[in-house]
């Protein structure tokens, strides 16, 4: 896995990156995984800095048994895919990709960080990770008060 | 809006349907289809009496290829699955679903909607279609407009 996104990014920074036990690779293919939920952050809630705009949650086949059985085994992965909120005429459409966020499990490397790896892409290209080596001040700080949901804002939905 | 009369109207005639060879079945595992993409219609959206609220796009792997190559087989399908946009603490979060709409690619069958079929299911009732016979009246008419689109309103994004 690993491998592959040096391979396909091949980028100073994602080189950089590996072998540093922290990093987390693009999530390919998510876009057919399971949308769990979806939701909006507007101006003046308290995380519109960040993440304002229309996000949708994806889970992998992993992590949606995840969600079910409130076990998240390694391999499961959570995208967080923020877009841009356009008000068009009465109506809210999507418009570019702000940040892809990704959560990866894998309970013996990220030890730190609830057992979930964290990264993010800026504008979702797969050359730009954003967190690195900094889950913890950058991600974590606010996952940690789900820890009775696995670390987890999200759960599924019908 | 008439569109919206006939939906909430129409539970009473739409329960005998099964054989009339208008009826499009409730798509089941839904939810496990490619999300396309999303849209809230707020207040002052012409369509808002009937459509307000947080839509998602889902579109079963007949559709995705359909939207790729501009040409849909039979037994593509496609979701409109609307949910309440409720307003929480500078947050547009998901409510109750208020309607599963439907179209269902069978160009033989549906000669008279451009070759598909369309169902709604009210509140996503599988027991509660509630278009019947009168898909002319309350779905066609609108999208014959998208006919340089295959009838459709929504476009594939990355």
């Amino acid at each position: 896995m690993k491998m592959f996104f040096v391979l396909v990014a091949g980028f100073a920074a994602a080189t950089a990156l590996a072998g540093d036990g922290f990093s987390v690779a693009y999530p390919e293919g998510y876009r057919d995984w399971r949308h769990v939920k979806s939701m909006e952050l507007k101006p003046g809630h308290p995380l519109y800095e960040s993440f304002g705009g229309l996000h949708h949650i994806y889970a992998n086949s992993k992590a949606v048994k995840g969600y079910k059985s409130g076990k998240f085994q390694d391999g499961a992965m959570i995208v967080f895919d923020l877009l841009e909120a356009k008000n068009e005429e009465n109506a809210l459409v999507e418009g570019k990709r702000k940040v892809l966020g990704v959560m990866a499990r894998d309970a013996k490397r990220y030890p730190e960080t609830g057992g979930w790896g964290f990264e993010g892409f800026a504008g979702g290209d797969p050359a730009k990770p954003v967190v690195g080596k900094n889950a913890v001040k950058v991600c974590f700080e606010c996952h940690a008060s789900q820890r009775g949901n696995n670390y987890l804002f999200s759960s599924l939905r019908d």
